[in-house]
């Protein structure tokens, strides 16, 4: 047995409270090396005389990637303690593995065994429960609708009439949006996210010179809350974006500190290194990146956290805002972060707070700072697979198991799934242009665990390269938008407001990576109920026999709402195409 | 190369800041299997053109244990920000290793190498300063000295005149303490850690009555206000421990619910499963362990927060205590943690919080909640290979490796160490009464990082079984200590003052586990001058050779302060002895 290959720590992705009763117990170990594995579980506490007492569960396997099979158990122990560990059996040998590592035997003293001391409620990772069956649809407002013409800016260009430069403006407000939400309504998404709303120089507004105010150009606080208004109504969520990591150039207490320097009474809000401050040929403070634009505030200092906690506090205390979404989020110390969510959460316990992270998000998924995260991991497999095509279905089957195991299911659930963004290329212009493909995309997008977002426009087909390519204006030309790609959207949304186990009532879990050359699928189960998803990557027909046995059960196709016959599991899927079967117990 | 075995996750151990410049990076790979690693290093928004600019840092062994080497490099990015990959080499293949997995050559896109996002000063972990220069003594009042006997209780014992049971009086009070500060000093601690002293029932304490007030039989607050200044006037610093995890019988809260039931104003301050309350045959309420005796506090009710709260600030505020030592902390929340961290922080900065752990103690050393917490795993190592020898000196070098790679390195500098306390038998004891064993464990103690605790009275070759056995009267007749072994210690704290790379400004790493199958040994250095520690575990005089090049440094032999032979590293040791050098830079 490859003993280098057993891993498990009792933290945070191995061991971890997935509600107020049941523990989620992992394992690792090489590939095909290990047949079975027996958890030992016990109460830390509960002795016969010399010996613990303790009892045998076997773990089944929830996944496996090109090196790795995750073994799993859940655990329901009466007094919310746990010691516990792990008997590894395969043709050859078995050993025991704890925290004090190897033994031939289980090893008598509980001290060699793993520890999870207490379930205590406070420590669980618990997003809102609306976030599990919300789907996002991401406006960028100057590009979305133009409602109000009397509020463009100078210069602002007739809509849609030019590719969308750095510096354009196309006229788009808030209350563009207020005239569409009938059509997002329509199309079935039920939460908005908007990219940064408050008063800032560029298009973008990324760059915040007034934490407090809507920029002038989108309208101002009583349009907001028409919008959030009607936004309520229709059972939409709203989510505002907030950059915390850096404020705009023009942003006061920066322009009070070049103008003057040392005797500014804001000369600690930011990080300078000497004075005066000079912004060329390097500016002299730390910056985002390396842009002399957006200084890096100084988030430990304690007026600007009350500044800024405040500003997260104001728009979820008058404007009851449902969600955060944080710009930047990994270069903000975390000690914020916890504050920033014990202060929000004391004005609404059921608001969201989504951090932008692109890379391994563990660190801030502990409970104490972000509900979710943006999946970049997600979008980038997925991408690689369907549009980029570079990836086997073998392989984005095990990276995606990979990823699945590097988060607790709790954090899964929720997480943030894109495939495309104000700061990537359109993902019809990633998959060449090819429809079918995208259709593939949302197919996977809208069946997966976690909160799926639709970038605006990218419904009806709008295409765009790398920002700012990718911020074209919003169609709104019937004629001009792919309907048929719309329809192929809303037939998915609809499927997952139907079917529960569809949004995040069903864990997932792959075929395996080997049952098709050219189709991957997953099943989302809860343990009654069964939805099989496979879906076709490849440009032929494909007939492939799923590797599961479901005896007398009754099977509906979804898509159809027709009966199906189950032929021991052979079925055939048209080229790009999938299939979608409900199994009911 | 077995990749299954290489590991690095860009989280608390692997990757962290150790300092306000300094990064630490730490890589697994299987034991013998990697000749060679490269760290690829960079800015992750420093780009020419297409191309992301990182350097080549080599890496090297930090040390080894049974299974896995361990590979470690500093990195101090100009601005703060990591983006890294690992190249790996043998004589058969070459991998790189990054976040994406494994890669033929280092990949351009900067998205597939780990990220270590912004170095956040509030997000070190950071021990008060003067932790790293104490060496603590643990008394247990009701057993260290009578000073007060109009205090005692009824029924107490002449001192000393009998074993202690489990109930027994003998009259220890604080007014004893501060009788024998002089001796303490003289010993050369600087650190007084105190099991608890507040108003509860038992000899020992650990049920609480009332977190406010000191016990009547261990004096009162004026008493122990006079123990605090007598021990700043000695430089020595004093440590309180807190129950918070659950209170005692008596405590009048509790008192209420068992008599008021559900109309009790109290009744959801602990965890209470129906009414009537009833404690026979099963209470049913959540308890520590089983133990009807010690309901668990709910942590989370807002009213037991103040009030635990306010204790932890109380004694902070009014006596300018220097630490609190958390009883059974793993098994409070740990929301309530960072709470109570905040908050007796702001009280004071430099107050050390010290949590009782006795496993895998991660999850609560981000620097969130915790300084320190005791460190079991290196009694448990230390007792197996001296006083209970079922542990080959390999072994015990392997595992003290594997241990010291499960935590940062400024985690380990102030970890705290102990030999035995009021929980276990008496070291001396563990020995069987083999002083020599005991004099090596000290020696071991004294000369590691971390800092030590001496339980009281151990230092005279105190004996005793396990609770209540190891909780026997100090014995002051001096013709009845050990002073032998007292002088031994008493040394040993002499040198570690006079040396502080024994202290911890020194990194430790320890000689190769096969160096020698009966010696072990260690270095501690800053970079410049070197401290070697080797000690003979065995019964016979041992000739080793030092696996060291020094050229033509200076050494002294610093137990005799003379000038030390390097022989070409050749040294002899005594049975049970052990050699201090030093190697001037």
């Amino acid at each position: 047995m490859l003993k280098e290959a057993i891993q498990h720590r009792a933290d945070r992705v191995d061991a971890y409270a997935m509600n107020e009763k049941e523990f989620h117990i992992r394992l690792k170990t090489k590939k095909g090396d290990v047949e079975k594995v027996k958890l030992l579980i016990g109460d830390p506490y509960d002795w016969s005389g010399d010996s613990w007492n303790y009892t045998c569960v076997n773990m089944t396997i929830s996944g496996s990637d090109d090196l790795f099979d995750y073994w799993f158990s859940v655990a329901e122990p009466e007094f919310k303690r746990l010691r516990y560990g792990f008997h590894l059996y395969n043709k050859k040998e078995n050993v025991f593995f704890g925290e004090k590592g190897f033994f031939d035997t289980p090893p008598k003293d509980v001290a060699n065994y793993f520890c999870f001391p207490y379930l205590n409620r406070a420590d669980i990772f618990a997003a809102p429960d609306w976030v599990k069956n919300t789907v996002w649809y991401q406006i960028f407002p100057e590009r979305f609708a133009n409602g109000d013409q009397s509020n463009d800016p100078e210069g602002t260009k007739p809509w849609a009439s030019e590719d969308p430069k750095v510096d354009s403006f196309f006229g788009g407000d808030l209350q563009g949006v207020i005239h569409h939400l009938d059509y997002l309504q329509e199309l079935g998404i039920n939460g908005i996210y908007f990219t940064p709303i408050f008063q800032a120089t560029s298009n973008h507004k990324y760059d915040t010179i007034d934490y407090f105010e809507i920029d002038q150009h989108f309208g101002d606080k009583e349009v907001f809350r028409t919008l959030i208004d009607e936004c309520k109504k229709r059972n939409i969520r709203v989510m505002l974006d907030a950059v915390f990591n850096h404020s705009g150039f023009f942003f006061p207490p920066f322009q009070d500190v070049l103008e003057k320097g040392e005797e500014s009474r804001y000369k600690d809000w930011f990080h300078i290194w000497d004075f005066p401050v000079k912004t060329k040929p390097q500016p002299n403070y730390d910056t985002f990146a390396f842009t002399y634009m957006m200084p890096k505030l100084n988030t430990e200092h304690p007026e600007v956290k009350n500044y800024l906690l405040e500003a997260g506090r104001y728009w979820a205390r008058e404007f009851n805002i449902d969600g955060w979404r944080l710009d930047v989020a990994n270069e903000v110390d975390q000690a914020f972060w916890r504050e920033f969510r014990k202060e929000v959460k004391v004005i609404n316990p059921d608001l969201y707070i989504l951090g932008e992270i692109w890379h391994d998000s563990i660190p801030w998924l502990k409970g104490d700072q972000f509900d979710a995260v943006m999946n970049y991991p997600f979008t980038n497999n997925v991408l690689r697979l369907f549009a980029k095509q570079d990836l086997s279905v073998k392989h984005f089957v095990e990276n995606m198991t990979k990823v699945q195991h590097m988060y607790p299911e709790n954090i899964n659930q929720v997480t943030f799934n894109l495939i495309g963004s104000h700061d990537t290329p359109r993902i019809l212009t990633e998959c060449q242009e090819d429809v079918q493909r995208l259709k593939q995309i949302f197919t996977t997008l809208l069946t997966f665990y976690g909160t799926p977002c639709i970038y605006y426009g990218d419904e009806i087909g709008i295409t765009g390269t790398q920002d700012p390519g990718c911020r074209k204006c919003m169609e709104w030309d019937p004629t001009k938008q792919n309907t048929d790609l719309r329809e192929h959207v809303k037939q998915l949304l609809t499927l997952r407001k139907q079917e529960p186990l569809l949004a995040n009532d069903g864990n997932l879990a792959f075929l395996p990576a080997n049952f098709s050359e050219k189709c991957f699928g997953y099943t989302r189960t809860d343990g009654e109920d069964t939805i099989i998803v496979v879906i076709n990557s490849s440009s032929k027909k494909e007939t492939v026999k799923l590797p599961l046995v479901i005896g007398e059960k009754k099977v509906t196709n979804l898509r159809t709402g027709d009966g199906h016959k189950w032929k021991k599991g052979k079925i055939k899927i048209d080229a790009m195409d999938f299939v979608l079967l409900k199994i009911h117990s």
